[in-house]
């Protein structure tokens, strides 16, 4: 079995107005980071925030009326189980998705807010996936394969002439890489109407499947990830084909750099993206000299991030550009103390945001303490201007770093 | 003075390359949200981050050579200063910003990596205005106004001929006003092209100053507000005329609603917007009976929200939907305890996030300790069998509110 460029015109029109036309925009803020020119392709608007409808609804599209009577099946803790149920309640089509057990709610209640039933089975996702497949055929529902299957494929590839159709000019496409749903489908778009673009895959560290498959590499154990939507442990059989023959390279990104990727993308790009979505960036950053003086295309495929490992990301990333400060004073345990080192951080325009006393787990005088400080700066000099000064009044001030080993 | 559209036309043509040319996004998720389709034009894409570049070339094009020569000065505490900066530099115009005294590090370095010239001077927005058109005489210098001037005004309206070239149906535009330059020439644009659009402006009910004038109602003192960009206490005279001309109503936010709308828009829109750039949004969560059924059009005027602020609104957010909770238990003070009401919250799929004890502050048996516990849950109803079963085991439990009141 192949996918043509026809194939993908042809699910174009299937999913016209049905799908959002998502934009694709220079990002000036980011490609000066990057020192490239940067065009983001936002999936992140689509309603279920990622791109994963596309391929459901093209699957969903193509069932036989008896089919679609009798139902659909998917298995899915993210993006594809809300792309699948939300195309199929618009369809009429009745949707079952199993999710692992331990899936968070929010999860499994936007799934449910499309009318979905939603199963939770199986320790891991491999274990609802068995269970997913058994009732499939149990109870006669079609299967919708999150990325080996044509159809699928078909409709992510989409992404790929609306790239094309915005941004003529591009020279390379980055994309992530997780069954390889996504990337296939875009790579032979994209190379039938442009043979010289290149195609970039990118996948974590943390879960290097297909880089393994591709480079002859033994699969290694997968660990903890912040880009849950690419950590397939079991690529597709069809994907793999398909981007052995598209695919330029694949490269992998750290775990850093996909934090790294995501803080920049919100801070500076104004764009929330989940971690798979920011990999591309990741990519960008951790292999400067590839991509320097080119038009790139980065597939910003979800959106969905917890807000919760938001909100911590931008907050260590304002401690690793010293902006957030973690100092410890150590003074005599009497009154007017704190009030001495308040005024002075007070007066360099540092603002304090925690405060702590230790006087148990220290080994100075008894007649001191700890005074442990989290401070908001200007900048990093002005750190050290505050420890001048607080060490001039006979202070003992020092900064303790991220592990407090400092 | 007047401006016309088609001096708002050939503003377009000065800018264009220049400045980025945004797109106009459905955002699917948050018109589920309002009820009603909401269309995002998102001037967070610009370099700095704001529309304030659009203006601010405008009038740095219309100079004479000679003006060009001597060079410019503007007093911002924010994205004017960017705007004028990137701009003046990329012409070769000598760019002067004058920026209150204590205006935050990151605003002056960015301005300053714009190669121009900052100086700190006066205490607050009105002693910097002052000391920077002292100076505009003094050096020879020309004045950009933020918002009145015919130029900023020209250049601003750009973003209504994107936004209806983008989109023609729109059915109302609802834009931010702070003096009121971005309103205005939008609203002129927009009219001109299209009688029947409805413009509505928004303000924070902390700095209503264009609204009081419109309405007749005595000016109020101000107060502290996310949405900086919109807190201008004198709107531009020039602008007033215009806005009583073109707006059809101006309404007015809270800043809950507007900590709310920076929530949703990065939470459910997946764009970082700061708090003027989220109050269109807000007004449409305020005011949803007239809004419902719309094609809306909503000017996401900037994105420079600082990191810090950003993710405690995401995190209050999570506070707010009962997400997170704050439980305290009482419980006897020996070995074991901490590990039984931990297996609990930890059998039941939630994550403990912070654990203190309080041993002090409390009028308990001495016997006895607080266990202040902060949790991350799947759903609200999950809570209640957590308490329900530290209950069952003899420890008192109960969930604190947002000030630990309850």
């Amino acid at each position: 079995m192949t996918v043509t460029l026809e194939d993908i015109q042809s699910a174009a029109d299937l999913i016209r107005h049905a799908v959002v036309r998502t934009p694709t925009c220079l990002s000036r803020s980011l490609s000066a980071i990057a020192h490239t020119n940067l065009f983001l392709k936002l999936e992140t608007f689509q309603l279920t925030g990622s791109f994963k409808e596309r391929g459901a609804l093209v699957k969903l599209k193509q069932l036989t009326p008896k089919e679609a009577a009798a139902g659909v099946i998917a298995m899915s803790a993210g993006n594809h189980a809300q792309g699948v149920a939300y195309h199929a309640q618009r369809l009429g089509i009745p949707a079952t998705i199993v999710m692992p057990k331990g899936t968070p709610y929010i999860k499994v209640q936007r799934t449910a807010s499309f009318g979905a039933r939603v199963v939770l089975e199986g320790d891991g996702l491999e274990a609802a996936s068995a269970f997913a497949h058994e009732m499939a055929i149990q109870e006669g529902l079609t299967f919708v394969h999150p990325f080996d299957d044509y159809d699928v494929i078909r409709g992510q590839g989409t992404i790929a002439l609306e790239m094309l159709a915005d941004c003529p000019d591009l020279d390379v496409l980055i994309i992530p890489i997780g069954g390889g749903g996504l990337i296939s489908g875009m790579a032979i778009a994209a190379k039938s109407l442009k043979p010289t673009i290149k195609i970039i895959g990118v996948q974590t560290e943390m879960c290097p499947s297909m880089y393994q498959l591709r480079y002859g590499q033994a699969p290694t154990l997968t660990g903890q990830t912040i880009a849950e939507g690419i950590a397939v442990k079991h690529p597709g059989k069809l994907t793999r084909k398909l981007i052995d023959q598209y695919v330029d390279d694949i490269v992998l990104v750290s775990e850093a750099s996909l934090e790294t990727a995501v803080q920049l993308i919100a801070a500076e790009g104004h764009i929330v993206a989940e971690g798979a979505g920011a990999a591309p960036l990741a990519a960008v950053l951790s292999y400067p000299e590839r991509f320097t003086n080119q038009q790139a295309g980065l597939v910003i495929c979800g959106g969905n991030i917890d807000a919760r490992i938001l909100s911590s990301i931008l907050m260590r990333g304002l401690m690793r550009s010293q902006r957030i400060v973690y100092l410890r004073v150590q003074m005599p345990d009497i009154p007017g103390m704190l009030a001495t080192v308040a005024s002075i951080v007070g007066a360099a325009g540092a603002n304090i945001i925690e405060v702590q006393h230790q006087r148990l787990f220290t080994d100075i005088s008894i007649k001191q303490t700890h005074l442990d400080l989290v401070i908001e700066v200007r900048d990093p000099e002005q750190v050290h201007q505050i420890v001048n000064q607080i060490q001039a009044h006979g202070f003992p001030a020092r900064l303790l770093d991220a592990i407090g080993s400092k």
